[in-house]
């Protein structure tokens, strides 16, 4: 065995984790093993500097202790790889039920509300579990033995990881922000608020677009990543017939989760799409042109929404002495002007639109624009800066982007087979699509097909909005 | 004045009525306010043989009272066109307050949940009412001084009160349904249960579509009607480019509501379509099959929401020693196996669909299959006989279909100006859209391009579903 | 059959019921039948002027409409004396199931919440049950054939229907207050808010006390009536000298309910009564001492629940142009300053007294005073005028007056055999004891042992409070 | 300074802690800075073994983190005794919000629901902020500077705490009973189910009776320690002969609650009480006999809130394998016959009487039976020893018992001023009153005019019930 694992409780602290190098990108060539590795590590970073009693609790029933996400990602790997492995033992039975989220499939699992009152496992086990998982993992991959069909559910291990980085980062926060001091997570790097740009619009031409991730050229009932070939399987989408001025342009990996397929067509009209997020700058505009107390900006659920919890500003914004602050990882601060406006609702994001006489873009023009044209990448996880970029011309990072559409399959969708075809396809009711990436997502997790998605009035996602018209 | 307005309260019971002759097809020509009458004549039968007490109670907060709903229809007219009139006399002003269901722009209203709590105004004061806004209208419309713009909402008024038509009978059922003792609104016409007909499939070849109401060419931006231009306005859906084989064939008038528009192009691939509805027969090899039961079906919304519930079957169902009942506006009976299944929730629909290995079509799919092929015209509504006919080759009538559409706006959709816009657009979230028409829909609401919507756990509508794949 | 039954629809107004004359007081000697329809008789007399529609509603879950107490004062007698007698036809069976109130012992019911939502049998039906009943109980106790144990049950429903004469205008009171315009169940007699009397107070010597209803020399373990021998069993109390003819057999003390007993000693300090109720004036100077602002007067469930509610004054208060008012029987009106305050819950009652420096005084200290001093008796029940006197030397009348006293049985309590055995002493938790009576309790009703009773946090009820120290 | 203050992180593990001596009775002699050492080091054996994930997290609102009920304790001393002393700093001035409990007339607190989500301080900085608070309370009590007001509050404090030991376990129980395996807190003693004894009866006769704490000859408004006279003040109720050490001054009678006082006179008929409590054999038969299935055993409030609940035993009972078990501090367990029944709500208590053809005592029969009788001392808290010892003839100790009693003030109880005014008085609403002791109440913490309470339907404590007649 010629890998040698890192060490998974780092004495570094998290500001002293050099984040370009810690995080390799899809697109760089190594080993499965050192993948495996260097994803689990930045879960270990990113949790290094938190204290048992910060890894306990869950602040809401849709967030999760950050205890749990570190084993929970585990237990994915545990339960879709190590089982199928005759000589595995499992580290403890009863980690199935505590750890398994909601694969139906899998059996009986622990209630969601009470994830924040399971003591035991402590963070001290959690990370034995993880060690051990890591130390089978890189056996298994190092010996080389597992079939494509399992290599890619070991890749869609990785990207699940990658997802709860960034859900544990968000939980964290929320976790933190209900704490009547401020808590902070890493110390802000010092930059001023500035004007933002000028709002600027980019025109796209309509048609038949492709859409989705999968093999170019769909014909109906095509679903090239689906068909089981070799490859990534079924969350490896395809060829990756990227070609110049798109994301991720050369990969070639090209990994992606079966809800972003199968490519297909949709007609699109001409339309407009605005160069930048909407800022912090704007959104106060909205509330001094009393945004929240017009009913004739709001879909008639976010009016009822925002009556019920007498909301008057985005998530975690609170006035100060007479001056808007809002809570970050870095504890409570004034808002920067020019960063895109985080922690809005869908309802929010599209009453913002109405009120400035545009509208959200739908997820497939967003996807055209985002293949199409040419912009710069945003802020992505860097676990010394967990903050957005200032709002510039960039589609993807600093800040996830609500859309107009409803998140549902694409035509000819199927979930994959067994459990973990439950990972995407029985959300789809009632979420609203987000598209980009945010100043947490990991770097290498985001892609211009990359569907996120949560319901109306959710907001402890760094979610903001992009205009279009 | 050479109208005589009929009675306000026939003398004859709703068993009298002849429906074929009481409810003027859009399509007839006629004068203005004769067209307006037979729709309030319609909603005056319907309730004639409610007592005070039957139309007074609210039996769940998305329902409403019998009462409510014919002053509310009312309310609509004088609300929207008489007060425009400077001659005009409010009836009383304090019903502004009570009878106004969702307009913000209108100001201040009643307490929804609370409708079933206002005593006063009582019935027989509601009839008064209604015959006091019947006279007004009728006079408003002889004198022909309306502008278009007005007899558009006049237009819109009276599909209003026919939507209110169906409304008031869903929630007189769930009304009903709560009384122990499964009260009867109309008798039963008898007819026997048959089998139904073996299940059969129409292939619809896919590419670039024409969707919603509309005048045809719709190049980008294009929106005939919402332009404000003559014709019956913005709810009057342009020049009526109907063509042979669309249902209301030639009909010319051609009224829709502000969000089955604007007409656009969307893409579609190749698709197959059930022939006929799913049957009460085949919802119970559902049931058998333990489909209640078994998560593998269920959207993860669904399955949380019938285990909080506990259903076990449709909207109405009842075990009866040991044999399948529902409750009818006809009271409580056995299943007709070969009807339709009714009362079945987005959650369930689309868990039947994947149980059968296939999916609910999209309202795209829908829609291109119901102008393009052909099919008989199912139940419409009779006040005679309040349920379905025997499920058969039928796209509209007998039941709604839940699509796999979520309730979006079209591209280009833009609210009307005023209250009005109100009506469809800010419903816009987390809706699913239904197709068709159902047992109590009225003649003349129906149309191909109609886009009901309820949320995905809402089964007091006659709400079915057809399969597609 | 010599007896002429009183028409049950009496074509007179309520406001020409004379009222002194119209309601025989228990003290009058009258045969048994004549007292039975004079009861029946006010209830007519009290509803005659309310529509269908107002009878039907139910505005919350703890009161019912109006329509339901007259069918389950009904009820009572048919469920409890006439299906005792074998000739008897049931006027239809269903009733039981829907007008039982909470007795287990009879059988399944109709879920309470869900009363105001059984549109049949209507009210003109209601009207027919109670003229049926009416004649076979006239019947039956005109032939004299009842033994005493069934003509104290017979008791017991008059005085169940008087019971149920103030709870119908205690919820007619709160179905109205819902209403956005006031509506008036009777005009109110003319008189002007005065200056109360300055507040004094009465000294009574302690020592140990009987206390309750039943005979009076009670050595430990003696309980007159409840000792099961003859007599009008459990609720005839009173000296058990009660032959036939005992209900308004001009003992003056007479009936008692089961809970008033047995009558036992207990032990009380010398203590201070003051002479007269708090008044409307006297609690505007708690609310403008910041009474329902200063945690520091309530006790912690009441300061919990003002806080969740946001109470800043008395049921029904509501302030108009800067000028307190109060909703009555009568409409919204001014206050009137030398009334006694109403609609406060033991919470706030409690808080003022503890603001004013005093208590209030336990039901035992209550009851004591009562019987020893002399005072005038307040408003009672009069169909012309539903509120309260002005604020005097009164125990009895006006207000019901929260006591210090959680509603406990008496030592020695044991409930009726039998389903009437729910009708007090299952309630004896968490439920709080008012004396006296107040403007809307029927003559003949009140009596000095007389334990009403409702949770903290009730305030439909006629409740004021009388200090003590 | 000649006293050495203990570590506050024991090495030594619970079960190493020798019971007898480390909790030092009230009773015996030794200084009041050993009395507090000794009470605060209970609590830190008490916990010592437990993880910080043990002592984080809130199993629901009624119940507190570990690590409060160590903080806030530490925090009553230093915001009542230390705030007063001009020279001490305060350890951290965000722990007065953090750790206040109830006391309006402190200020802003930390939300009790959200007591789970203060990860920060940690259990590590609570151990230093006791250390600290320690270190200044022996300081100022070797400096024996306080005056007696001032001794009375540390008198206080300490009872505090130790009603706080008591809590703490309840809680962690409650805690640990929600995970789904049954965690151990400490290892059971080894000792056998046997047969319960006999029921037997105690006959006490009646008459006027001295209850409470307090000087005993009680003339009508005589209250020892309540005068306002010298000696500890209201918390030290006494025999008034309490000079400086009073506080473990050897009097026996000792301290005592506000709400045990003042001494007053109650009037008792002659009844019987049980000899012992009521035992998990004699709820089997309840159980057996379809006890939580029939409802004429219970209050109103009662059976609605086990058919809400679905209470089909007592709590933390399960059947495992067709046998009931119970979860304990050492886990999962079968049942032990002959122990008293624990964990049964005041709803639950009555029913059984009920059941039983008896009833439950007063809190006043209860509390002369207590000290007129003889009988043994059951188990008090052993930290070695969670669970109660087998049934006997005992009073206090093994279980608290519910009384018929509602928790209300006695005659002339006047709360304490300022905020420790606000210790027992304000919940003297809806609460019922438990007397006795249980397995986990601290030696020294018990008295015969104890009142503890709660609400009816709470069950986390270690109650059961005892009968009378």
């Amino acid at each position: 065995m010629s890998i040698t694992k890192p060490s998974i409780t780092p004495s570094v602290t998290h500001t002293s984790v050099p984040a370009e190098t810690s995080v390799p990108a899809v697109s760089e060539s190594r080993s499965q093993a050192d993948r495996f590795l260097a994803v689990r590590g930045l879960t270990d970073a990113l949790t290094a500097s938190l204290s048992a009693e910060d890894q306990t609790p869950q602040s809401m029933t849709d967030a999760s202790p950050v205890k749990w996400h570190r084993a929970h990602v585990t237990w994915f790997f545990e339960e879709f790889i190590l089982r199928n492995d005759p000589s595995y033992v499992v580290y403890d039975e009863s980690f199935r039920y505590l750890f398994n989220s909601y694969y139906e499939a899998v059996g009986a699992r622990h209630p969601r509300p009470e994830r924040g009152l399971v003591t035991r496992p402590g963070v001290a086990d959690v990370g034995h579990y993880r060690e051990y998982v890591d130390n089978a993992m890189v056996d298994v991959l190092e010996r080389g033995a597992l079939d494509d069909d399992v290599l890619a559910l070991v890749e869609l291990g990785c990207h699940h990881e990658q997802q709860h980085q960034e859900l544990l980062l968000m939980d964290l926060k929320h976790l933190f922000s209900t704490h009547a001091f401020a808590p902070v997570y890493v110390e802000r790097v010092a930059d001023e608020s500035g004007t933002p740009d000028p709002l600027t619009w980019r025109s796209v031409a309509g048609g038949v677009k492709e859409i989705g991730a999968g093999s170019g050229a769909s014909g109906p009932g095509q679903f090239g990543a689906g068909s089981g070939a070799s490859g990534p399987g079924q969350f490896g989408a395809g060829s990756g017939a990227s070609g110049p001025g798109q994301f991720g342009a050369g990969s070639g990996s090209g990994f992606s989760y079966d809800n972003e397929g199968p490519r297909h067509r949709v007609f699109l009209e001409d339309f407009e799409i605005a160069e930048r997020a909407v800022t912090n700058a704007e959104w106060l505009e909205f509330i001094a042109d009393d945004g929240y107390r017009r009913p004739e900006f709001w879909l008639s659920d976010g009016w009822a929404h925002i009556r019920e919890t007498g909301w008057q500003a985005p998530g975690y914004w609170q006035q100060v002495d007479g001056e808007w602050t809002t809570f970050t990882l870095s504890g409570r601060r004034r808002l920067v002007l020019d960063e895109p406006v985080l922690h809005v609702s869908f309802y929010e994001a599209d009453a913002y639109a109405r009120w400035a006489g545009v509208r959200l873009p739908t997820e497939f023009e967003w996807e055209t624009a985002a293949v199409t044209g040419s912009s710069t990448r945003g802020q992505l996880l860097d676990p010394a800066r967990c903050h957005p970029g200032r709002a510039g011309s960039t589609m993807i990072g600093d800040t996830w982007q609500w859309t107009a559409s409803a998140y549902l399959p694409y035509p000819g969708f199927v979930p994959a087979n067994g459990a973990v075809g439950e990972y995407n396809g029985k959300f789809m009711s009632d979420q609203h699509v987000l598209r980009g990436a945010s100043a947490v997502t990991p770097r290498g997790h985001e892609r211009a097909t990359y569907r996120n998605f949560f319901p109306a009035s959710a907001r402890w996602a760094f979610s903001g909005l992009r205009l279009a018209r």
